[in-house]
Order: structure tokens, then C-alpha cells, then sequence
């Protein structure tokens, strides 16, 4: 490990960009996080992602990774020894595959719109997005992680939304809870890791952001 | 590789089903190709792809695995000893991973919509194509396949969209291997291995169904 170095370019709300420095954090992989302005976006950004200009990136001795799920898969394959991420099973490796690109696509996308959205439209999507939170219910069912015994691909994959999950129920006026106990239960196991907890942003401050992007989309009621 | 059962809820222009067909052939896998209807949706698929409902879906020894791109590594971890698909190389890796992401989503998307649109949008789109197009020019550089001296999983991704360029090229009135030549003879190359002509479909059929869309989706100029 020595003579690595490891930069993440990274924002503190980025759900992307926080699975990243879950996995680095539960690998124990030292690194340096530069923060990145989302606006105007740096030189070192552009360079590194002239594609599709995006964070996170993560900048390996020197070499690009872009797209969080190419990153963690990456990290995996790299540090493969300590807290593996994918499981060995071809078939569970699909399945855990399948449902972090759930995530990244469905919970994403309605987890958004509960803020971007306001009156019927608003509680549609409520409704799609609890359906979508139901169906991850199941897949963690009474494991005590979607990894199983210790927190794996899925886990890394859906912890940074659920940093999201207070501010929705508090914009949207619904519980998460009723519906998915588990899951909730789930959000406060792995809280309560210190590689969770020291990589994650605060839900109040999650909370105070997505009021703020409300007034700037011009979304309040 | 006997009492295999492997199933491939498939449909003939989709270009997500191509890629699993040329891997399939690639390696040499005996398979039962199950042609899918689109517009209802049969039982064996809802119940195979519970979640999204869309093919491919890939149907081995009766567990399915849904997803074209996690299709593909499933498919290469479970078969890895004739024409592996992803380098070994951990960045190797990614950066095969980042190009057939960015054909899933750019390639695909910007293909889409030039027989979906009209006029100065069409144009608009036309642009685009060809910027994402020479992005992969670049990539093939002088390589015969992306995957250097054999297909790898960026030629298997992006194999099924090619087989759309004709039809793209005759509704949109430009040409490719003007600003593309590399790619053009790069189809022509993979073209003439047996494993992905017998799995993709021909140019001019697509073109046929792509007119027969337009008609439908009432963009005929």
C-alpha cells in the first residue's frame, strides 16, 4: 500500500461520491478528497473526465476511474483482501450488480423528484418511490446487511440515498418507516460503523441543502 | 458444460439482446433463444424480470439474471476460459467498463433519437452522434478490436449498435466512415467472425423496421 496515491474528486452531497468514500473507508484506504465546485467545474475535473465532466472520479497513481459503480468494482479488484464488496458467486454477484444499477437508476431519479416536484405529481412519485424502498425491503429481508453478515456491495451502493431519506419525508410529509422498518433499521446498523458514519454527510444538513435547492428550482409550496 | 440450461428471452433488433448473443456465440454456449413480444409481455418473462420487465434476460439452469451489461460478466465469470471478454488489468478493466457504459447510455440514446426527430433537432442530434462516435474512433485507434488483438467487452457492447448505423445514416443523410473510418472497418472486420454475423441482424432489415417506427411514432418527414 505504500507509495499509493489515491485521490477522490468528490462533493459532500454527492450520493456517487459517497459510496466511494464508504468503500475506500471500510477497505482503510488512506486518501486525499478535493472537493469539487459543481458549477464551474476545475481544470484538474475537466482533465480528468473530459467525457462526461462528472464527480466522482477517483484518481489512482495518477490514472482516472470514472462512474461510481466502475469505481467500486475497481477499488474491489484492487484492494480485494480486507472488507470485500461483491461476493464471490457469480449469480450473487449479478444480483448484487442488479440492484445497486436499481438504485442508481429507480431511487435515485424518484428520490429526486419528491424535492424537484410539488401537489398530485409530488405524491405519484411518493408512491413509486416507496413501492421501489419496498422491493429493497425484501431483497434485505432479515439479513442483518444486503451483503449478508457484513456490508457489502448494495450496502456501499444504497447508504449514501439513505442520507437523503429524512429531508424526503420531511418535504414529502410520509414515513419511511411504516412501510420499511428494516430498511431503517438497516440505515441505523451501519450508522453506527465508523467508516459509515466519518464518510457520510449529516441527514440535517441533507435537510437544509434540499431546502435550499427547492428555493433555487423554484419548487416551494 | 453438460445438462446446461441456458435460455435467452430475446428480441431480434434489440440491441441489449445482441450483446448477450455475440458473447453467447463468442464463447461458444450452446443456448435456446426465446423470442420475446414486446408490446404484451409474456408470463415467463414478468416472472423472470419481476423489476423491469425487459429483455434480455438470461435464463441459466433456471436462475435468471436480467441486465444486459451485468448479463455480459456473468456470462464471463462463469465461462472464463474461452474468449474472455474483460481484460485483467483492474484499470484495463474500468476503462472497458466505462466505454460500454457510455454506449449504453450516449451511443444508444443519441441513435434513438435521430429516427425520432426532425429538422434542426435531427440535425442537433446528428452532431452530437458523430462527436460520441470519434470519441470512439479514438479509442480503437489503431487496435484491430477494442479489446486489442481479439473482441473484447467493448466490442461485444457496442457490435449491436453498429448494425443500426445504416439505418441511421440513410434517415439522417450523413455519413460515418467520413469522420469515422476506423469504426466502419472495425464493423466490417467483426462482421466477417461468424460468432457475431449469425447473431445480429442484418442492416437492411433493421432499416426496414426503423421506417416502419418512424411511421409509427408519426415522424415521417
Amino acid at each position: 500500500m505504500e507509495n499509493e496515491e489515491v485521490v477522490l474528486l468528490s462533493f459532500w452531497a454527492c450520493t456517487f461520491a459517497g459510496k466511494v468514500r464508504v468503500a475506500l473507508a471500510e477497505k482503510g484506504i488512506e486518501y486525499k478528497s478535493m472537493e469539487q465546485d459543481m458549477v464551474t467545474k476545475g481544470d484538474l475535473l475537466l482533465k480528468m473526465n473530459p467525457v462526461h465532466k462528472k464527480i466522482p472520479v477517483l484518481i489512482h497513481n495518477g490514472k482516472p476511474i470514472c462512474e461510481s459503480q466502475i469505481i467500486l468494482q475497481y477499488i474491489d479488484e484492487i484492494w480485494p483482501h480486507k472488507s470485500p464488496l461483491l461476493p464471490l458467486d457469480p449469480h450473487q454477484r449479478a444480483v448484487a450488480r442488479f440492484w445497486a444499477d436499481f438504485i442508481d437508476t429507480k431511487i435515485c431519479e424518484l428520490g429526486k423528484k419528491i424535492w424537484k416536484t410539488k401537489g398530485e405529481e409530488k405524491e405519484a412519485v411518493k408512491k413509486e418511490f416507496m413501492e421501489s424502498l419496498k422491493l429493497l425491503e425484501g431483497e434485505l429481508g432479515d439479513k442483518p446487511y444486503f451483503g449478508g453478515e457484513n456490508l457489502g456491495y448494495v450496502d456501499v451502493s444504497l447508504l449514501p440515498f439513505s442520507c437523503w431519506f429524512y429531508a424526503q419525508e420531511k418535504v414529502g410529509d410520509f414515513s419511511i418507516e411504516t412501510d420499511c422498518p428494516k430498511l431503517i433499521a438497516w440505515t441505523t446498523r451501519c450508522m453506527e460503523k465508523d467508516s459509515v458514519s466519518r464518510s457520510l454527510p449529516d441527514q440535517q444538513k441533507i435537510y437544509r441543502f434540499v431546502l435550499g435547492l427547492r428555493k433555487l428550482f423554484g419548487v416551494e409550496e
